[in-house]
Formats: structure tokens, C-alpha cells, sequence
């Protein structure tokens, strides 16, 4: 059983944070799922609607897998020593880190991506590889593995690269079996990222 | 602003319900979003994290889009008065009623789908349409369009639904915009349903 734990903070993005879930979460026995937030209870995301946090930060338990996701609230996360903190402590402990869209920043502030190569949004991308300069930034990609740190495109792309890690614990009959489960046609291919080249930065 | 109530359950499928609210809530000038439960606060989800209701079923202000997602507790929510009568009454009142996955199973106990064409889940569409044969049902379809009624077949096919829901409502501009905006490669073809023959419907 991997355990994974998701931080979650007001602003975050729903499919950020719930399409990777969906797919993790289809595999009872294998993937475990608990929210993390400042504070235990409601959160509300960027769509209005609110995910429960099960626990905050201090007493939350140890997890295999780190997930952040991104939103218009991870720019207040990336001037919070609380939260960044949270994510360099965990990432350390984790066996995987994995960032969805704007994610990508937090774990960059939180010192997770130095020296490793790394995507996010393509919308703020050139706004989120200023803010880390250390990373190894790639625009043409769906989601980026470097190690343990796997870093996803904008929104959707966290369920591709889910499906990846899906994978690559469990081998790519198991990652097939929930993509049909969910009627999910899955880009499997980590290169293939035609949202680069329509925001120009291919 | 059109405002949008989301029946939730224990059981409810994450994506079917929060693939739609991600499409939607981009547009935060266009529309609103609420979750509606038994009971107001947390609900668990089938994938174990849980989404925090707005309201409860009595007190649920008045929507014009109603959006009923499935999951496996669908089945219990399938023989419970109180919220099939929900759904019969706010349907009866919403501009839109649509449906994910299994939750068509609960707009046809609702009465919601008597003499009209729907769809539902792949792997669940003949257990689904045994029990509510007075809807037409239509098994290769991504989703389906009747009038006011939209149902879509399993889990991420709902993301598709809903980008269609904002095309008819808005133009085809902006539910393009929606899909680049979370680097969604938007399936708009509602006839192209690989899933159907992979369950051996087809």
C-alpha cells in the first residue's frame, strides 16, 4: 500500500488535485489518499467548491508519495515558510514527489527541484521558471520524471502522469486497466505536448 | 450567470463530479457552483477524500443546471426517496439536467429520463439500463443530448459533456479557451466512444 498524501490550500485547482486522485483512488488496494491542508476541514479550491482536509500540517502522518497541486492560491503558498516548509520536509521523506501545474512552483520554492529538470502550466510557464531559477526547466512536455520528482503540464496532464506512476510501481497493465475504468484515453507519451506549442513556447 | 447545484453522496466518483465543476469553474463570470448533500459538511468520496457540501437538500437555493455525478455508493442513493425526489423536483425546475457515469442511473429513478435517449458508464450501461427501461439507451456515445437532458458515459467523458454544455450556452470560442485553459484535449465528437466497444458493446 503506497500512502499518499495531497496538500491542499484555498485557491487550489480542482482537477489539479482530483484528477490524479481519480486514477490513484480507482486502485483500493494499492494507493491510500489523505488531504493535508494549514488547517484540518473545508478548503475552498479555485472553482468555489471545497475539498475537506483531513488533517494540518503537524499531525498529518508520514506518506510514500507527496502530490501538490497548483491554482490561483499557489502564489500566496509560495511566500508561506509554513507550507514550504511542510513540502521540503515530506518531499524528503517521500519515495515520489509530484507536482500538477502550478505545483511545480511550490515545489521549486521549497528547494525540491533543484538541479532537476521539470515542467508546469504552460500559461505561467515562463512566470514559474523565473521564480526558480534552479531547475532545469522543459517547455515541451507533458510531464517531466526526474527521479523520484515527477512535475506535470497545466490541469489535465497530472492524470497522464498519475497514470505514469501508476505504471511504473505496477507495470503498464494496471495503469491500461484504470484509464478504461475511468473511459480515459491516456497521452502516454511524455514528449507529445501540443499546449507548448499553442502558448508560443515552442 | 447561470448557477450550478451538484447532487453529492457518500460513494460519489471524484472525477465525475469535479471534471465538470473544473470546466465550469474556469468561468467564474458565467457560472456559480454549489455541492448539495443529505446533510451539509463532509462527504466521502469512492476514492475515499471528501468534498465539503454547501447545503443540504432542503435548505439548496434554486439552480438553473443541475449536475448529478455517479460512483459506486449511486446504488444506495438509487432506492433513497428524499434524493430521488430531489433530483425529480430541481430537474423539473433546471434549464439543464446532466448526468455523469453511473448518475444517470439516478436521473432515470428520478424519472428524469422517460422516453429520452441517454448513456451511462461502459462498464455499467447494461446493469444501468435493465434498471430504468423506459429511457432510450444509447451505448456508443461519449454523451448524449436530449433537450434539456445531457448524460455522459464513465468517469472522464463528464469533462467532455461539460465542454459541450458551454459551447450550447456560450459559443464554441470559449469552450475552446476552457480546454486550452486546462490543457484538455476536448473530445467533441459525442458519437466517437472507444469505450463502448472495448466493453464489448459495440
Amino acid at each position: 500500500m503506497h500512502k499518499i498524501g495531497a496538500l491542499i490550500f484555498p485557491g487550489f485547482e480542482l482537477l489539479d488535485l482530483f484528477g490524479p486522485l481519480e486514477m490513484f483512488g480507482l486502485l483500493k488496494d494499492d494507493f491510500s489518499i489523505e488531504l493535508v491542508a494549514k488547517a484540518a476541514g473545508p478548503v475552498v479550491s479555485n472553482q468555489q467548491v471545497s475539498a475537506h482536509a483531513d488533517w494540518d500540517l503537524a499531525n498529518a502522518p508520514a506518506f510514500d508519495i507527496l502530490l501538490v497541486p497548483g491554482g490561483s492560491g499557489a502564489r500566496r503558498v509560495a511566500t508561506d515558510t509554513a507550507q514550504l516548509g511542510w513540502i521540503a520536509a515530506r518531499g524528503a521523506e517521500a519515495t515520489l514527489t509530484l507536482s500538477v501545474c502550478t505545483g511545480a512552483l511550490l515545489l521549486g520554492k521549497a528547494g525540491v527541484l533543484e538541479g532537476r529538470k521539470a515542467t508546469t502550466n504552460k500559461a505561467a510557464f515562463n512566470w514559474v521558471a523565473d521564480q526558480v531559477p534552479g531547475a532545469n526547466w522543459v517547455a515541451q512536455a507533458r510531464w517531466v520524471e526526474d527521479g523520484p520528482v515527477l512535475t506535470s503540464s497545466g490541469v489535465s496532464a497530472g492524470m497522464d502522469m498519475s497514470l505514469r506512476v501508476i505504471e511504473r510501481l505496477h507495470g503498464p497493465e494496471k495503469a491500461e486497466q484504470v484509464a478504461l475504468w475511468a473511459e480515459y484515453t491516456w497521452h502516454r507519451d511524455p514528449d507529445r505536448d501540443p499546449f507548448a506549442q499553442a502558448h508560443g513556447l515552442t
